[in-house]
């Protein structure tokens, strides 16, 4: 315990919100709250970003024409997927992986472009500025479930298609849809390892002293 | 307000965690709580992962002659990024860029090896690995807040050298070293925003709707 530690009440919240989030595929429709989504926005422009450089860009889809084609991306891209796991297609075939159609809110994630321009712990590792806005995003995901909302981080696009389709800068690139909405309730554990898609690693055999994790 | 939201409490503690977590550079050299730091792995590992890959592979340094071997590799990188940029370079040599030396506990962590056989969720965005490893650092650096303890991402060394210091296998890849510590204080504002090296952009030129923001 030292002396910046949280109250046993607010360090409880903290592990509860990174334990009980969950990564969302089925929403209802009813819309965001305004106000909460500002919070969310908030949550994610708060993150560490690499240098300060704050890479991060959001667009809101709230045309519905363009939600749909978005969701027409995001569904070739599911086929074209389920079409390379090969042997397990049909298995993926059932999972459902998107609520982009249902959720109350639709945001894309994009890093900026003109991200040449920062060195500063990108010299070795220029992928540091996807570090950071994934960062934000884990915010914002956190935000949300202590609000009482689930968030799907939705990758199946072709980033260029969607970066045509929003009028995106060059340099710039799309990472994520973000579905944001209510939900009935949110899944008990990860949707993935509840349909048997995946088990959950022994965290034992991810560590290892001074050396690479021999679990491996 | 929805159903799930957590009660009043709760949620001001979730967003004070995120609104005061700093990325540290000045460490007390006192240890880290073994319990402390395995509830920060714990915290780390119940991240998003794409597919549920679970990606993150965690190695502690205990060894100090590696820890030294370590800072080495990050002092030779930081007079490299100086050089690189140019105009700024004597401002950039003034800040206090890492505290591999000083902190209780160092961590590396690393994308694993053998990444390409997962297909979901990346045959398009390969990167969402790191999105995940991202995710699961930013876990941790929040629960540690929520301890008292500081962290310090560093991303200023030649990953292929660090790589080999520590004997990892090909095709998997370090991206951080975290310094994770007790600190004398927080810093009261983002430490290169006090430093004057950036301000914090405006989040109402970050976003937009249905297109790329204009604040641009």
């Amino acid at each position: 315990m030292t002396a910046h530690a949280y109250p046993d009440a607010e360090r409880a919240a903290v592990y509860r919100v990174i334990n009980e989030r969950r990564d969302m595929r089925h929403f209802l429709p009813d819309p965001v709250d305004p106000d909460v989504l500002a919070r969310l926005l908030q949550a994610a422009h708060h993150a560490p970003s690499v240098g300060f450089m704050q890479p991060w860009r959001f667009i809101r889809i709230t045309d519905r024409p363009l939600r749909e084609r978005i969701h027409a991306l995001v569904e070739q891209e599911r086929r074209a997927t389920a079409t390379a796991l090969g042997e397990r297609e049909d298995e993926f075939m059932k999972l459902k992986v998107e609520g982009v159609l249902d959720c109350g809110e639709l945001l894309v994630v994009a890093l900026m472009d003109r991200r040449e321009q920062h060195i500063f712990g990108r010299r070795t590792l220029p992928e540091m500025d996807l570090a950071s806005v994934s960062c934000a995003i884990q915010n914002l995901w956190l935000a949300a479930r202590a609000e009482g909302l689930g968030v799907g981080w939705v990758s199946l696009f072709e980033p260029e298609a969607l970066k045509q389709l929003l009028g995106m800068p060059a340099g710039s690139r799309p990472v994520a849809i973000l579905c944001i909405g209510h939900v009935e309730k949110f899944y008990e554990q990860p949707m993935l390892q509840q349909e048997q898609w995946a088990t959950r690693a022994d965290l034992a055999q991810l560590v290892a002293d001074n050396h690479w994790p021999e679990g491996e």
